[in-house]
This record gives structure tokens, sequence and C-alpha cells, in this order.
């Protein structure tokens, strides 16, 4: 009892001092807070996050299909993307995307910089081109301002926009989630059914892959390990890039934080429903098939991922002028 | 000087004890700022103007054609609709829109709660119905909470979500212009420039129609008085409802409030440069040939109309549900 009660006061002691509380040893680790460390980059990149006019028709934005309303996604099975274009995969959550591995379900991109690049000039997502995006940015006089300040000079490049972009999603993170509470040694977060769900996820193998903070996002492995996944889905995964047929299939592992939020799920966004997810899962990649009850558990764990969700002023963007090239919608 | 003098301690008296300085006697007099009595129904509203599940894609929100980011237009001549069809008419902004005698170019609304239920069933637009988006928001518990708490019943009516949509809106004005703040009596608020251009403003005629709080919104008129307008657009304006053709190109004068921030410029949208802008209406409503110098003036007075925009924090949606009837993008 005395002892107890003497770890309970070190622990009080220590919240009081700013130390961080021993963390359960887990395979699933605490997502830490957002530590912004140049702000007006990061709302620079806000702006550009938002600003529709860095695609060809002035009306898709970074966050038209990674909604930050939304857990950071278009919760669509595939993206729309210029001239209403079906995407040709579901788009990945934004939030916690700093901790992936790469970027891309095919990791195509090293980092969220790379990444930010993409969409821009994908003829089926925002149609536009990196000097297109710069000139638009370039004729703006209050862009050119925080441009210069930021980066020392009052010319633009893509370079410095996608810059700007990363650093405003690394700042979109989720942390304090009822999980991340009873991480920290919260008992009272987790109801008796989520503990059992994590336990659950952890015994059939869930965590062999999503781990991590992010629980995922940080290995690429083969849809359809044990059993293959059907879907009408072209897309190849890493193979699409090394032309190996080993490689087919291999994506990588999406984070589970905040999964309550970015349905529909899988690469082809194709299961809306959390518990047919995980029946999937289980029965696709490690031979199981879970009772109702045990994937019931399961999911109510998931939801347990939800995290505090980055809340923000939106934006006011500063005004195109009469040098702005113009925005091309129908054309 | 000692007159002055203690007219200057009055009003700073006045201004002190929170009496309104006596507002200069001129045809557009201040906005004021909004006076939020339900902030439960503004919160739901804001949620309900930016959730995309209103729209049968799940992609479009209200906020996309009226982006609060951007003056509350999407800066596009006509605005992109489901499927990408093009709008038949420029988006108004929904700043001030309060202050309009009625709603929609035609004014085929009489208020903002009347307007809110148009784009969401219109075809070209959400292409939603009123039955499906009310689905949609049943089958949301938090959602169902929020309009219990608010109407006191948890069966949701199309009514109560345009009613809610409508008390947002009403909260979207933008007070404290350098305009609003010269008409309350500071004179370092406009420069000479400004200051000729309102009056260059006043004597060409302007005034006549662009009065009021909103500098507009309060009357219609024939688009094209003394010349005709020349557009491809085939809006008939008042006459698409009445039939009457001494109503064809009869349209709600648009506010001037914000309007450096809300080109393109017509119900067409056919003009992006505000100094054209003000060319044609000079010539085709009033028969004036402006010179370049006066155009000018007019325009650096028109900038002194951009207010304070709404800010706010960005709403989180509360998640869809296994019941919720999924969205249909691509059919």
């Amino acid at each position: 009892m005395r002892e107890i009660a003497l770890v309970g006061a070190a622990l009080l002691l220590a919240a009081e001092a700013g130390i961080a509380a021993p963390v359960r040893n887990e395979p699933i680790q605490p997502i830490e807070p957002a530590v912004v460390t140049d702000p007006a980059k990061v709302e620079l990149g806000k702006q550009l996050f938002f600003d529709p006019r860095l695609s060809k028709s002035g009306f898709i934005s970074c966050n038209s299909c990674h909604n930050l309303s939304m857990g950071g996604s278009d919760n669509l099975p595939t993206s729309v993307g210029h001239n209403w274009q079906a995407g040709p995969i579901n788009s990945p959550t934004v939030l916690n995307s700093s901790m992936n591995i790469a970027q891309f379900w095919d990791g195509r991109a090293a980092d969220l910089k790379e990444q930010a690049g993409g969409p821009i000039e994908n003829p089926m997502e925002m149609a536009s081109s990196h000097t297109l995006a710069v000139d638009v940015l370039q004729s703006i006089p209050q862009y050119r301002a925080s441009f210069a300040a930021i980066y020392g000079d009052e010319t633009i490049t893509i370079d410095e926009v996608t810059d700007a972009i990363a650093a405003f999603e690394e700042t979109l993170v989720t942390p304090n989630s009822r999980f991340d509470q009873w991480l920290r040694g919260d008992d009272s977060a987790l109801t008796k059914v989520e503990l059992e769900g994590y336990e659950l996820f952890k015994s059939t193998g869930c965590t062999a892959c999503h781990n991590g903070p992010a629980a995922g996002g940080n290995s690429f492995q083969k849809m359809g390990l044990v059993e293959p996944y059907v879907t009408d889905n072209p897309a190849e995964g890493v193979a699409g890039l090394t032309g190996n047929d080993i490689d087919r299939f291999k994506f990588k592992v999406p984070t589970l934080r905040n999964v309550a939020l970015t349905y529909p799920y899988f690469h082809d966004g194709a299961y809306w429903e959390l518990e047919k997810a995980v029946d999937v899962m289980a029965r696709l990649q490690l031979g199981r098939k879970l009772a109702q009850e045990e994937i019931d558990k399961i999911v109510a764990f998931l939801h347990t991922l939800t995290g505090e969700q980055p809340t923000f002023q939106m934006p006011i963007l500063p005004p195109s002028t009469n040098d702005t090239p113009r925005p091309k919608p129908f054309e």
C-alpha cells in the first residue's frame, strides 16, 4: 500500500514537473503533440493547403481530398479529380502522415515535401503544373511577402511551396486519443471491451504490421498474403515502380490512427464498414476467421485510436490580382 | 480650437462608454458586427455549411462555391457542380448576404433559409435531394444530438437543416472595413485618392443602386440600362420567374462589400478586372464614359470596402456510421 502511494506521489510529482509518465511497453506508442518551430512557415503552408488556385480549375485544393474536417480524408472510395475524373486509388489520410516511412500507397515519394508536388501536376488530380502553380503565387503580393519573409527571396520556387505545405502537414498529428491516455497509464481510459479488443488485436497478429506510434505506416506488405485480395482496382502497388512481380499488391501499411474517421478502407476504398475491414484483414493477411464477437471487440478498440483532431482558424487567402493566371475549370 | 478639443473629448468619452460615435450621413452605412444569440445553432450551421455529405457525391459542400477563405465566393465565372457541370451563373458571395432583399441573382428565394435548400437538390449543383440529405444527417448520432438540443427533437427536418445553415450565414458579416472606419469618423482611414474615388462613385451615380450597408443587395435593376449588356450567358434574370419581357436581364444588384475579393464580376462572371467592371457599369448603366484616372480612383475606393473576414475554427464533422447512405460521386 505504502509503495503504491509512493509511486502515485512520484507520478504526480513527475507530472507537475512536466516529466512524462512512463509509457506502457506496447507495440503501439503514443502520438506526440506537434512542436511548431516556424509558425510563419506553418501558416503559409496552411494557406497553400487550402488554396484551390494550385489546381488548373481553381476548384481543387489539397484539402479537397485530404479534408481536415473529415479525418484528413475525403471519405470516398477514390477521389474526385480535375474534370470529375475518378482517382486511381483511395486518398490516404494526411493526419499523422509525417510518421509514414514514405508517401503514397506505393511509397513513391520519400517524404511529405516530395508528395506535395505530385497531385498539383497530376492531370487526374489538380491538373496544374509546377510552373503554373508558382506563377499564380508569384502574382500575389501577400504570397510574395510571405515567401520572402520565410525563404529570404521574393522569387517563389516549387521547392519552397512543397516545403511550406509539408511544414503545415507535419503539425497535423492527433495526440491524446483514449488509447494513448491508456498507454500513458490511465487505466480508466479504456472500457473492458476495448481492452479485450486490444488484446485480441495483438493476439490475432495485427500488430505485426500495425505498430509504432501511427499503428502502421512504417512498412510495406503484400495485400492478400494468405488469401488473394479480389478487386477491380488496377493499382499494382510497389510493382508499379519496380516492375518486379514479387512487389505486386505490395502497399504501404496504412495507419490505424483515426481509422474510425477514414472510411472507406483499403487502397481501393472498397469496404465501408470497419467490421468488414477487420474480417477481411484477419482472413487474408493472417489466415484467421474471427468470430463476430471478436471483430466487434477489435472495432471497439480501433475507435479508441481517434485522437484530438487538429483545430485551427480557417485561413483567409490573399486575393488574386489582374496579373494572376486565371483558373480554367472547363478547358 | 477649444471646441474641437471638446468634441474630441466627447467622442473619446462616448467611445469609452461604448456609445457609438455619430456615423457620417452617406448613402452607404457601416456594417454592424454579427450578434450571435444561439451559438449552438450557429455551430451546427457551420458544420452543415462545410459538410459535403449534403451532396450526392460527398464532395461538394456549401463552402465549395461560397468559399470562406476566398471572400465567400469561388472566384470562378460560374461554379463547378456535380459531375463537373458548369453552373448557369456566377456564385454570389455569402458574405453579408443576410442584408440582401432576396436571395439568388433573380431573387427567387425570399431569404437565406429558403436559399440554402436550393443547391442541395439542384441536379447541376449538389445533386442530392432533401430526403437524402436528411437521411444522411439522421444516421449520424452527433448530428441527431445537435438537432435535438436545438430543435427539441431527434427527428431532423430539412426545415431545421436550412434554418441552421442560415443562422451560420447570418454571422458572416464583414464589419470594420477602412471605409466603415471613415464612415464612423476616422478621417485618416482613407487616403486622398480613395476619398476622391468615393466622391466620384457618388457623383457618377453609382450610389443610386449601390447604397445601404451592403452597398447593394437591396434592389433589382436591369443589367444594360443605357447600352445593352452583351453576354453568352442565357440567364434571363427576373423574367425567368415572371415571364414578363420587361424583367429580362433584371438582376439583384450585387453587394460591393469585399468586391476586391469576389472576382470575376457580373452575373456571368465575364469580367475579372475591377477596372473593367467599373468602366462597363458606368457606360451601360449610367451612360458615362469614365476616364482611366477616374476609374482608378473608384477602384481605389472599392478596395476600402474589404472588411474583416469572418474567422473561425474549421469545423470537425461527425463521422458517418454503417447506416449512413453512401456518397455516389461517379453515378
